[in-house]
Protein backbone atom coordinates (compact mmCIF):
# COMPACT_ATOMS: atom_id res chain seq x y z
CA UNK A 1 0.00 0.00 0.00
CA UNK A 2 1.57 3.72 -1.03
CA UNK A 3 1.48 6.03 2.31
CA UNK A 4 1.74 9.42 1.22
CA UNK A 5 5.02 11.19 3.41
CA UNK A 6 4.56 14.74 2.14
CA UNK A 7 6.51 17.41 0.54
CA UNK A 8 10.11 16.11 1.22
CA UNK A 9 13.39 15.67 0.05
CA UNK A 10 13.09 11.74 0.57
CA UNK A 11 14.89 11.11 -3.03
CA UNK A 12 18.25 8.32 -2.41
CA UNK A 13 20.96 8.10 -2.95
CA UNK A 14 22.88 11.26 -3.23
CA UNK A 15 26.14 11.64 -3.71
CA UNK A 16 28.29 12.47 -1.13
CA UNK A 17 31.14 15.27 -3.28
CA UNK A 18 33.33 17.54 -1.37
CA UNK A 19 33.86 21.09 -2.90
CA UNK A 20 36.78 23.21 -3.42
CA UNK A 21 37.21 26.66 -3.36
CA UNK A 22 38.98 29.73 -2.62
CA UNK A 23 37.70 32.43 -0.99
CA UNK A 24 38.08 36.00 -1.31
CA UNK A 25 41.51 36.54 0.84
CA UNK A 26 42.91 33.42 -1.57
CA UNK A 27 42.59 30.82 1.53
CA UNK A 28 41.52 27.65 0.24
CA UNK A 29 38.01 26.69 1.33
CA UNK A 30 35.80 23.18 1.78
CA UNK A 31 32.31 21.85 1.99
CA UNK A 32 30.77 18.92 1.46
CA UNK A 33 27.24 18.58 -0.71
CA UNK A 34 25.16 16.21 -1.19
CA UNK A 35 22.66 17.92 -3.39
CA UNK A 36 23.78 17.60 -6.86
CA UNK A 37 24.48 15.53 -9.77
CA UNK A 38 25.97 15.34 -13.19
CA UNK A 39 23.58 17.77 -15.26
CA UNK A 40 24.91 17.54 -18.88
CA UNK A 41 27.01 15.50 -21.46
CA UNK A 42 27.95 18.45 -23.77
CA UNK A 43 29.64 20.52 -22.74
CA UNK A 44 30.32 18.01 -19.26
CA UNK A 45 29.03 19.75 -16.56
CA UNK A 46 27.51 19.15 -12.94
CA UNK A 47 25.43 21.40 -10.52
CA UNK A 48 26.02 21.32 -7.03
CA UNK A 49 23.08 23.30 -4.69
CA UNK A 50 24.33 25.64 -2.09
CA UNK A 51 22.49 27.69 0.72
CA UNK A 52 23.44 31.03 0.23
CA UNK A 53 24.58 31.68 4.19
CA UNK A 54 27.77 29.26 3.39
CA UNK A 55 30.77 30.32 2.97
CA UNK A 56 31.43 28.60 -0.12
CA UNK A 57 28.41 30.09 -1.34
CA UNK A 58 30.49 33.61 -2.19
CA UNK A 59 33.24 32.07 -2.80
CA UNK A 60 31.61 30.30 -6.06
CA UNK A 61 30.08 33.53 -7.00
CA UNK A 62 33.15 35.66 -6.53
CA UNK A 63 35.46 33.18 -8.16
CA UNK A 64 33.18 31.56 -10.77
CA UNK A 65 34.94 28.57 -10.56
CA UNK A 66 34.87 25.14 -7.93
CA UNK A 67 36.15 21.42 -7.60
CA UNK A 68 33.89 18.10 -7.16
CA UNK A 69 36.41 16.07 -5.25
CA UNK A 70 35.30 12.79 -4.42
CA UNK A 71 36.20 10.84 -1.44
CA UNK A 72 36.98 7.44 -0.58
CA UNK A 73 35.37 5.36 2.17
CA UNK A 74 38.51 6.30 3.51
CA UNK A 75 38.23 9.78 3.55
CA UNK A 76 34.23 9.53 4.91
CA UNK A 77 35.05 10.97 8.74
CA UNK A 78 36.90 13.75 6.95
CA UNK A 79 34.26 14.36 4.39
CA UNK A 80 31.58 14.54 7.14
CA UNK A 81 33.98 17.09 8.76
CA UNK A 82 33.91 19.40 5.96
CA UNK A 83 30.12 19.50 5.60
CA UNK A 84 29.72 20.04 9.80
CA UNK A 85 32.04 22.99 10.25
CA UNK A 86 32.42 26.15 8.52
CA UNK A 87 35.30 28.09 6.61
CA UNK A 88 34.13 31.43 8.78
CA UNK A 89 35.84 29.30 11.47
CA UNK A 90 39.34 28.46 10.28
CA UNK A 91 41.14 26.45 7.41
CA UNK A 92 39.27 23.41 6.83
CA UNK A 93 42.12 22.17 4.72
CA UNK A 94 43.93 21.98 7.72
CA UNK A 95 41.14 20.80 10.36
CA UNK A 96 40.21 17.83 8.12
CA UNK A 97 44.07 16.97 7.25
CA UNK A 98 43.93 16.92 2.96
CA UNK A 99 45.82 19.02 1.29
CA UNK A 100 44.93 21.52 -1.56
CA UNK A 101 46.50 21.74 -4.90
CA UNK A 102 45.64 24.68 -6.66
CA UNK A 103 43.86 23.74 -10.31
CA UNK A 104 45.86 25.19 -13.11
CA UNK A 105 42.45 25.64 -15.27
CA UNK A 106 40.05 27.08 -12.71
CA UNK A 107 40.18 29.51 -10.11
CA UNK A 108 39.76 26.86 -7.40
CA UNK A 109 41.67 24.30 -5.35
CA UNK A 110 41.46 20.33 -5.58
CA UNK A 111 41.84 17.77 -2.79
CA UNK A 112 44.98 15.76 -3.10
CA UNK A 113 44.30 12.72 -1.20
CA UNK A 114 40.82 12.21 -2.54
CA UNK A 115 40.55 9.98 -5.69
CA UNK A 116 38.47 11.88 -8.42
CA UNK A 117 38.53 15.78 -9.16
CA UNK A 118 36.78 17.47 -11.42
CA UNK A 119 37.91 21.28 -12.17
CA UNK A 120 34.87 23.13 -12.69
CA UNK A 121 34.32 26.92 -14.50
CA UNK A 122 30.83 28.70 -13.25
CA UNK A 123 29.04 28.76 -15.97
CA UNK A 124 25.45 29.41 -14.53
CA UNK A 125 23.34 29.56 -11.49
CA UNK A 126 19.64 29.25 -10.58
CA UNK A 127 17.94 30.72 -7.25
CA UNK A 128 15.73 28.00 -6.27
CA UNK A 129 14.65 28.95 -2.57
CA UNK A 130 17.02 27.78 0.04
CA UNK A 131 19.18 26.62 -2.05
CA UNK A 132 20.94 27.81 -5.15
CA UNK A 133 21.74 25.43 -7.98
CA UNK A 134 25.44 26.51 -9.75
CA UNK A 135 25.85 24.75 -12.80
CA UNK A 136 29.84 23.75 -13.48
CA UNK A 137 31.49 23.29 -16.90
CA UNK A 138 33.63 20.61 -16.11
CA UNK A 139 37.05 21.27 -17.93
CA UNK A 140 39.07 18.48 -16.79
CA UNK A 141 39.01 15.70 -14.54
CA UNK A 142 41.93 14.80 -12.31
CA UNK A 143 42.30 11.07 -10.73
CA UNK A 144 45.19 9.37 -9.04
CA UNK A 145 46.71 6.92 -11.46
CA UNK A 146 46.50 3.62 -9.24
CA UNK A 147 42.79 4.01 -9.36
CA UNK A 148 42.26 3.43 -13.06
CA UNK A 149 41.19 0.59 -14.58
CA UNK A 150 42.85 -1.06 -17.94
CA UNK A 151 40.63 1.63 -20.14
CA UNK A 152 42.21 4.74 -18.36
CA UNK A 153 39.03 4.98 -16.49
CA UNK A 154 38.50 5.56 -12.63
CA UNK A 155 36.82 1.97 -11.44
CA UNK A 156 34.55 1.69 -8.55
CA UNK A 157 37.01 -0.68 -6.83
CA UNK A 158 39.39 2.07 -6.63
CA UNK A 159 37.39 5.49 -6.12
CA UNK A 160 35.42 3.28 -3.16
CA UNK A 161 32.89 6.05 -3.43
CA UNK A 162 29.63 6.36 -1.15
CA UNK A 163 26.54 8.24 -0.80
CA UNK A 164 24.61 9.96 1.37
CA UNK A 165 21.01 8.65 2.26
CA UNK A 166 18.86 11.47 3.68
CA UNK A 167 16.04 9.24 5.07
CA UNK A 168 18.31 8.00 7.11
CA UNK A 169 20.83 10.80 7.85
CA UNK A 170 23.62 8.25 6.93
CA UNK A 171 26.45 7.16 4.56
CA UNK A 172 26.49 4.01 2.52
CA UNK A 173 29.48 2.44 0.50
CA UNK A 174 28.77 0.61 -3.03
CA UNK A 175 28.45 -2.72 -3.17
CA UNK A 176 27.57 -5.70 -5.40
CA UNK A 177 27.73 -4.82 -9.26
CA UNK A 178 24.49 -5.60 -10.28
CA UNK A 179 25.47 -5.92 -14.18
CA UNK A 180 26.09 -3.58 -17.35
CA UNK A 181 23.57 -0.70 -18.30
CA UNK A 182 22.16 -0.38 -21.59
CA UNK A 183 21.86 -3.90 -22.39
CA UNK A 184 18.17 -4.56 -22.05
CA UNK A 185 16.24 -5.34 -25.41
CA UNK A 186 12.46 -4.72 -25.86
CA UNK A 187 10.45 -7.58 -24.61
CA UNK A 188 13.78 -8.95 -22.12
CA UNK A 189 12.34 -6.79 -18.67
CA UNK A 190 9.40 -7.88 -17.00
CA UNK B 1 49.93 10.75 -9.01
CA UNK B 2 47.06 12.61 -10.36
CA UNK B 3 46.29 11.81 -14.52
CA UNK B 4 44.25 14.36 -16.40
CA UNK B 5 41.48 12.26 -17.65
CA UNK B 6 40.04 15.13 -19.95
CA UNK B 7 36.51 17.10 -19.78
CA UNK B 8 34.06 14.11 -18.71
CA UNK B 9 31.33 13.54 -17.03
CA UNK B 10 33.44 10.94 -14.86
CA UNK B 11 31.55 11.80 -11.21
CA UNK B 12 30.48 9.04 -8.97
CA UNK B 13 27.87 7.93 -8.18
CA UNK B 14 24.84 8.79 -10.09
CA UNK B 15 21.27 7.90 -9.00
CA UNK B 16 19.30 5.47 -11.35
CA UNK B 17 15.75 7.14 -11.13
CA UNK B 18 12.37 6.56 -13.49
CA UNK B 19 10.86 9.33 -14.81
CA UNK B 20 7.36 9.13 -15.09
CA UNK B 21 4.97 11.25 -17.87
CA UNK B 22 2.44 11.55 -19.94
CA UNK B 23 2.63 12.45 -23.66
CA UNK B 24 -0.06 14.55 -25.51
CA UNK B 25 -2.36 11.59 -26.03
CA UNK B 26 -2.45 11.06 -22.15
CA UNK B 27 0.02 8.06 -23.25
CA UNK B 28 1.74 6.91 -19.73
CA UNK B 29 5.09 7.02 -20.22
CA UNK B 30 8.99 6.30 -18.11
CA UNK B 31 12.44 7.11 -18.85
CA UNK B 32 15.53 5.93 -17.03
CA UNK B 33 17.56 8.90 -15.89
CA UNK B 34 21.19 9.21 -14.44
CA UNK B 35 21.79 12.96 -14.37
CA UNK B 36 19.77 14.35 -11.96
CA UNK B 37 19.86 15.28 -7.77
CA UNK B 38 18.32 16.86 -5.20
CA UNK B 39 18.56 20.49 -5.39
CA UNK B 40 16.65 22.19 -3.07
CA UNK B 41 15.33 21.83 0.47
CA UNK B 42 13.08 24.14 0.70
CA UNK B 43 10.69 24.04 -1.25
CA UNK B 44 11.73 20.25 -1.70
CA UNK B 45 12.70 20.12 -5.13
CA UNK B 46 14.85 17.86 -7.67
CA UNK B 47 16.37 18.35 -11.13
CA UNK B 48 16.91 15.69 -14.12
CA UNK B 49 18.42 16.40 -17.11
CA UNK B 50 16.96 15.35 -20.45
CA UNK B 51 18.19 15.36 -24.00
CA UNK B 52 15.84 17.08 -26.21
CA UNK B 53 15.31 14.44 -28.60
CA UNK B 54 13.58 12.06 -26.21
CA UNK B 55 9.79 11.66 -25.94
CA UNK B 56 9.96 12.65 -22.36
CA UNK B 57 11.24 15.99 -23.03
CA UNK B 58 8.31 17.08 -24.85
CA UNK B 59 5.84 15.72 -21.93
CA UNK B 60 7.51 16.92 -18.90
CA UNK B 61 7.62 20.89 -21.10
CA UNK B 62 3.72 20.14 -22.20
CA UNK B 63 2.27 18.61 -18.83
CA UNK B 64 4.51 20.91 -16.54
CA UNK B 65 4.61 17.62 -14.68
CA UNK B 66 6.90 14.31 -13.69
CA UNK B 67 7.36 11.64 -10.93
CA UNK B 68 10.31 10.25 -9.96
CA UNK B 69 10.55 7.10 -9.04
CA UNK B 70 13.30 4.65 -7.84
CA UNK B 71 13.63 1.17 -8.48
CA UNK B 72 14.97 -1.47 -6.06
CA UNK B 73 17.65 -3.75 -7.18
CA UNK B 74 14.93 -6.06 -8.41
CA UNK B 75 13.85 -3.89 -10.97
CA UNK B 76 16.97 -2.90 -12.45
CA UNK B 77 16.50 -5.29 -15.45
CA UNK B 78 12.50 -3.16 -15.98
CA UNK B 79 14.62 0.16 -15.02
CA UNK B 80 17.41 -0.73 -17.51
CA UNK B 81 14.87 -1.33 -20.68
CA UNK B 82 12.88 2.01 -19.55
CA UNK B 83 16.63 3.95 -20.59
CA UNK B 84 17.13 2.04 -23.46
CA UNK B 85 13.33 1.90 -25.76
CA UNK B 86 11.80 4.96 -26.52
CA UNK B 87 7.71 5.46 -25.40
CA UNK B 88 7.57 6.61 -29.34
CA UNK B 89 7.82 3.16 -29.96
CA UNK B 90 4.96 2.07 -28.01
CA UNK B 91 3.94 1.12 -24.33
CA UNK B 92 6.85 1.35 -22.04
CA UNK B 93 5.37 0.72 -18.94
CA UNK B 94 3.46 -2.32 -20.86
CA UNK B 95 7.11 -3.14 -22.19
CA UNK B 96 8.48 -2.82 -18.95
CA UNK B 97 5.63 -4.85 -16.67
CA UNK B 98 4.99 -1.76 -14.84
CA UNK B 99 1.72 -0.23 -13.69
CA UNK B 100 1.06 3.59 -14.04
CA UNK B 101 -0.81 5.12 -11.06
CA UNK B 102 -2.31 8.58 -11.98
CA UNK B 103 -1.12 11.14 -9.64
CA UNK B 104 -4.22 13.20 -8.08
CA UNK B 105 -1.57 15.90 -7.36
CA UNK B 106 0.49 16.42 -10.70
CA UNK B 107 -0.29 15.86 -14.50
CA UNK B 108 1.87 12.87 -14.37
CA UNK B 109 1.57 8.99 -13.44
CA UNK B 110 3.58 7.30 -10.75
CA UNK B 111 5.24 3.48 -10.61
CA UNK B 112 3.57 1.02 -8.77
CA UNK B 113 5.75 -1.72 -8.47
CA UNK B 114 8.79 0.88 -7.54
CA UNK B 115 9.22 1.61 -3.59
CA UNK B 116 9.25 5.36 -3.84
CA UNK B 117 7.50 7.52 -5.71
CA UNK B 118 8.57 11.99 -6.33
CA UNK B 119 5.35 13.93 -7.59
CA UNK B 120 6.83 16.72 -9.01
CA UNK B 121 5.62 19.59 -10.34
CA UNK B 122 8.03 21.50 -13.14
CA UNK B 123 8.77 24.89 -11.56
CA UNK B 124 12.14 25.97 -13.57
CA UNK B 125 14.59 24.66 -16.75
CA UNK B 126 17.85 25.33 -17.25
CA UNK B 127 19.19 24.75 -21.47
CA UNK B 128 22.49 23.72 -21.11
CA UNK B 129 23.86 21.97 -23.88
CA UNK B 130 22.98 18.39 -25.31
CA UNK B 131 21.07 18.40 -21.97
CA UNK B 132 17.91 20.38 -20.54
CA UNK B 133 18.04 20.77 -16.36
CA UNK B 134 14.78 20.09 -15.52
CA UNK B 135 13.61 21.65 -11.88
CA UNK B 136 10.65 19.61 -10.31
CA UNK B 137 9.11 20.96 -7.00
CA UNK B 138 8.43 17.56 -4.74
CA UNK B 139 4.93 17.97 -3.91
CA UNK B 140 4.41 15.09 -2.33
CA UNK B 141 5.94 11.56 -1.89
CA UNK B 142 4.68 7.98 -1.68
CA UNK B 143 5.97 5.01 -0.58
CA UNK B 144 5.24 1.45 0.07
CA UNK B 145 4.10 1.12 3.86
CA UNK B 146 6.69 -1.80 3.65
CA UNK B 147 9.74 0.01 3.07
CA UNK B 148 9.33 2.50 5.84
CA UNK B 149 11.64 2.28 9.03
CA UNK B 150 10.30 2.84 12.30
CA UNK B 151 9.69 6.74 12.18
CA UNK B 152 7.95 6.24 9.00
CA UNK B 153 10.83 7.24 6.44
CA UNK B 154 11.40 4.86 3.67
CA UNK B 155 14.85 2.90 4.74
CA UNK B 156 17.58 1.40 2.65
CA UNK B 157 17.05 -1.96 3.42
CA UNK B 158 13.32 -1.57 2.43
CA UNK B 159 13.74 0.63 -1.19
CA UNK B 160 17.12 -1.24 -1.78
CA UNK B 161 18.39 1.72 -4.12
CA UNK B 162 20.86 1.21 -7.02
CA UNK B 163 23.48 3.35 -8.67
CA UNK B 164 24.65 4.34 -12.14
CA UNK B 165 28.54 4.57 -12.19
CA UNK B 166 29.26 6.05 -15.56
CA UNK B 167 33.41 5.49 -15.59
CA UNK B 168 32.04 1.63 -16.06
CA UNK B 169 28.75 1.64 -17.47
CA UNK B 170 27.09 -0.12 -14.63
CA UNK B 171 24.59 -0.40 -11.74
CA UNK B 172 25.61 -1.02 -7.68
CA UNK B 173 23.52 -1.55 -5.59
CA UNK B 174 24.36 0.00 -2.00
CA UNK B 175 26.48 -1.75 0.44
CA UNK B 176 27.76 -1.32 4.05
CA UNK B 177 26.30 1.34 6.38
CA UNK B 178 29.41 3.41 6.52
CA UNK B 179 27.73 5.30 10.01
CA UNK B 180 25.41 8.20 10.79
CA UNK B 181 26.22 11.82 8.73
CA UNK B 182 26.71 15.18 10.58
CA UNK B 183 28.22 13.62 13.63
CA UNK B 184 31.71 15.20 13.17
CA UNK B 185 33.47 17.38 15.41
CA UNK B 186 36.25 19.56 14.64
CA UNK B 187 39.26 17.91 15.17
CA UNK B 188 38.08 14.66 14.98
CA UNK B 189 38.65 13.46 11.70
CA UNK B 190 42.15 13.27 9.93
Amino acid sequence: MKMSLGAKTLAMPSPVWVIGTYDAAGTPNLMTVAWGGICCSKPPAVSISLREATYTYACVVQRRAFTVNIPSVSHAAAADLAGVISGRDGDKFAAAGLTAIPSDLVDAPYVREFPLNLECRLVDSLKLGLHTLFVGEIVDVKADEDVLDGEGYPSVAGVRPFTFVVTEQSYYALGNRIGPAFTAKKGAAS
